[in-house]
């Protein structure tokens, strides 16, 4: 089984790295996890570059596709040419986002008719395409999830996981990073 | 101001990038986060290669010096070689760790009759170096702090925040990470 990241330059760091490191702890030879973009690497707003894996037109062959966040949304989401390079199915494919990724979503004709959360500075852009934006941390539509703000980064890779292998499977990846409690 | 993080080779992916994220949500003309190494670049445990800002020689040089974690830290608490290019000084500056980076600070001599705390599978081995561990997410000893596990990292960069500039500076940058809650 496979899970893709997308993203794209300028993306919010722990939108990526949190998910990233999280979806990393589930250990099995059947299962990959990797980064897709449409550059050999792609820089974050904070100024770090890190290498892809491959390229957003492998993302339809993954069975999880997690959408990172960032100010490129609003470029990305007027790009007829992009966005038909994925050719995405959700019904044989889980797809989420973060924060504002979740403009990419509703670009790509996910979110018709759903609910989803989103930043708070993206929420009007959002509900304009039509979308039913909620204040929540996390939403789940179907096969539609969407999260808002980075630390619900947690819950998305949480359901990623749990949608692939079970909450058994998910449970022993987010208790490796819990804070160490007092005893 | 300065504030470095300390990089290595397999290093946890959410121990570098949490602290980074959150402490780059600080924007001042006079503040700058850098990433400190060996080499040009270090790879995560999971595989992802990011460039380094500068070397760890540079460290003495910072307000604040946060440890990142991974097996690499085992191999080098006993390289003396790598230790002496550290020169930190705890009476100026703030120096923290994540996970298994508490034994760094241990082998720099910087928890001698300290409490700390780490990764649970670290305890033994930071106790035999003389420190009382003990189990809590975050623990701060005067100008020396340690988190455990991952998300304690969020404690860890919110203290270095505070520690430089204040707890209102600190609330405005975590502020921007906290998942949406509803209204």
């Amino acid at each position: 089984m496979e899970l893709v990241q997308i993203v794209f330059d300028r993306f919010t760091d722990l939108d990526v790295f949190l998910a990233w490191d999280l979806l990393n702890r589930v250990r099995r030879p059947d299962y990959r996890v990797r980064l897709l973009g449409t550059q050999p690497s792609h820089t974050s707003i904070t100024g770090l570059t890190i290498p892809m894996h491959g390229t957003i037109d492998e993302a339809k062959h993954a069975d999880v596709v997690l959408f990172a966040s960032g100010p490129e949304t609003r470029v990305l989401m007027d790009d007829a040419g992009y966005l038909a390079r994925f050719a995405l199915d959700p019904r044989r494919q889980k797809i989420g986002a973060m924060c504002s990724g979740a403009l990419l979503l509703a670009a790509l004709g996910l979110l018709e008719g759903k609910r989803a959360t989103t930043y708070p500075t993206t929420k009007d852009l959002l509900a304009a395409l039509g979308v039913t934006v909620v204040d929540a941390p996390f939403v789940v539509e179907g096969n539609i999830a969407t999260g808002a703000a980075c630390l619900a980064g947690i819950d998305l890779a949480g359901w990623a996981i749990a949608s692939l292998l079970g909450e058994e499977a998910r449970d022993a990846a987010l208790a490796e990073v819990a804070p160490v409690t007092p005893n």
